[in-house]
């Protein structure tokens, strides 16, 4: 089993690999070709967080190595509070040390977190040199690792400090998933939902004849490898038409809007990002729905796919609405006052719009607050 | 008098506008045209010293204000040393507490140290907003304001961290040069130099045909507009063709490459970087002659006018000859360890090359020590 996707961008298309046991063959992929991705003998930095390189560090050096690179390291530590400015130095003085230069590249071993660090460094060091992206939970193999947004958080705003930076290959090992923890898990499959909603219809209707979608070890290995690969050619097509978020690419926002609301008023602890999508989700195929977008019947099928996957699809109670409301307001993707809102109109696609009422935010989200 | 360059990218074309007054005027440039280049009514963060903001600072806010943007500044403290991510921290502060939004721009208004960070800072915030440059030290309106390269220092190296990001516009007021220290004004004429020795004859000519170089004070309006307006069309011709120094910008680098050697073994203290620039000139200019890639006639031409404009051409005594063949295969530019020269084959024309033999870098050098 084994699919290559070709992430098609104007200046430099890549591939996306997902095979299982590619993890071991890293060193391979970046030499052991007509044209090498790296030279021969070039330095490698190998970013990852503890937890991650206990597990698969070592496999990944041994693969560099043996492929003849020069190998280092830099383990920071995990969680999203270190996705900072603080950690990214750690990185440049990891660079420095290892004297990595412009044909050096970075591979970043890990979640979302060391992925979007690692970019960040990767395309501010010496004004930008390669990175690898190597994604090893289900958020970041679907979505963080394809696209080329790298960044870390300010202190007071997440992902404000970025730059769009194109990795030279991703390499999706699905049997690395074995480790993430389930609540992790879950929280990738929220994306996999959006894509099958906003994108491809066949996708969806994969996951809805999955008996049960709550755990891995209940989904087949070929499956896995379907929803990973029909996910990640949903991101890579997007990402190909709308490289820097003019247009197209808005619509990868889907539950994002409310999602984002509800994530930063729980403070970004109680109820996690994937789950917050999930929400979204529900809210704004309600929004859809009652705006005559969407059929009733799809937002029903919507609704009962998030829930066969375990995700939350209530608002938590101790929000309050009101608070939801104002958050909205100050959303990064609002556009001259106006609260934008992707919704579906059948399964498979969805419009971006800024012409939802209040009224009806308002509506849809006390519906949906758990009593 | 008035001066308009196009740099003629592929991805966005920008304009260079050389004009007495053009300071009190940013304002109008912004906005006042069929296809303003900022949306009416949005916020600008003007970035300076304190030097320099005492002298144009409020001159630059009055005249934004007066076009409709909501305008806000930060000021960091002068020097190379401050040009640090800890400054453009500071900036992200700025842009966090002003609420700069995507279509949101900075503006630099200084020397290359604030053109570096603020570009870096805009370049990074939201992933990347619009940058206006406003040079006001000779070195950075015909080089550092032009070409997107922006930066900061890491404590163990310059430049090492940074971003290409180009700029919405580049504003440069030849009158605010009458408070650039005297130093400063001849640091930058070595840029001007290089770009009559590698890219323009007739720049060249006008420069030896002037009576005295060493202050701007001797310097007509006249010759004035045009060393700037000629450089500037030196450095965005060369841009233009290899944004992302791939081949041809490397020429740039003229006079660099032992500059670069002296500059770090001084410490970047005694001698400033137009003056390692200088005696780099000078060496390349020697080196070239011994290799019979250019005449002692055109050789010893460069040296007068170095010499008019009251640049170093010696290496300083103190320093090793040794070491500075040392430093200069640790160089960023070195490739494959062989150390990259820029060499002049007539005026107005220069080559790169691998190919200088270690022994004529050293006895060129030697002959160069200051007795
Ligand atoms: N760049 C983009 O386009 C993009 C898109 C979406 C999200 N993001 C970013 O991604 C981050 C979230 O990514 P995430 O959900 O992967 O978070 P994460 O990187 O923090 O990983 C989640 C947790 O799972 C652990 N983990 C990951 N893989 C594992 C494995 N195989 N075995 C055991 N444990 C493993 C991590 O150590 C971490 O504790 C956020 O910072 C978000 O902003 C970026
Ligand atoms: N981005 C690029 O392509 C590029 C190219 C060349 C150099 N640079 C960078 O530019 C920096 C050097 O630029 P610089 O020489 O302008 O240094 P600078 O910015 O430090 O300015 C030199 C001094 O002159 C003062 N000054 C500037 N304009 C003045 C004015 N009109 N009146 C009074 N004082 C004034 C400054 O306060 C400072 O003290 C370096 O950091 C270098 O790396 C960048
Ligand atoms: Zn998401
Ligand atoms: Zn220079």
């Amino acid at each position: 089993m084994k699919s290559i996707l070709s992430v098609a961008l104007p200046q430099q298309a890549y591939n996306v690999v997902i095979a299982p046991q590619v993890r071991t063959q890293v060193g391979a992929w970046l030499s052991d070709r007509q044209q090498p991705l790296l030279k021969p003998g070039q330095k490698v930095l190998l970013v990852s967080n503890p937890v991650i390189f206990k597990h698969y560090g070592e496999q990944a050096i041994a693969s560099l190595t043996q492929a003849g690179f020069q190998v280092s390291h830099c383990i920071l530590p995990a969680g999203e509070r270190y996705k900072t400015l603080k950690s990214v130095q750690k990185l440049y003085d990891a660079a420095l040390a290892n004297r990595l230069e412009r044909g050096s590249a970075m591979v970043a071993l890990g979640g979302g977190v060391i992925g979007d660090m690692t970019g960040f460094a990767a395309a501010t060091w010496l004004r930008g040199i390669a990175v690898v992206q190597m994604p090893t939970s289900l958020l970041a193999m679907v979505d963080a690792s394809i696209g080329g947004k790298t960044g870390v958080n300010h202190p007071q705003g997440k992902n404000l400090i970025g730059a769009f930076h194109q990795p030279r290959l991703v390499l999706i090992d699905p049997q690395v998933l074995k480790t993430l923890p389930a609540r992790e898990f879950r929280a990738g499959m929220a994306e996999v939902i959006k894509y099958g909603v906003i994108w491809d219809v066949d996708l969806f209707e994969q996951l809805e004849a999955a008996e049960r979608l709550d755990q891995l070890r209940h989904i087949s290995a070929d499956l896995l490898q379907s929803i990973l690969t029909r996910s990640c050619q949903a991101k890579a097509e997007v990402v190909a038409e709308d490289e820097k978020e003019g247009g197209l690419r808005a619509i990868l926002n889907y539950g994002h809007t409310l999602g984002h609301a509800v994530e930063s008023l729980t403070g970004y602890r109680s109820v996690n990002h994937g789950e917050a999508v999930a929400i979204g989700m529900v809210a704004a195929g309600q929004i859809a729905a009652e705006m005559g977008w969407w059929t009733e019947a799809e937002c029903d099928r919507q609704l009962a796919l998030i829930q066969k996957t375990g995700l939350p699809t209530h608002i938590p109670a101790e929000l309050s609405i009101n608070d939801i409301l104002e958050t909205l307001k100050t959303d990064k993707k609002v556009k001259d006052g106006q609260v934008r809102f992707v919704l579906p109109t059948r399964i498979g696609e969805a419009k971006v719009t800024n012409q939802v009422e209040a009224s009806v935010i308002r509506q849809v989200s006390e519906q949906l607050q758990a009593p």
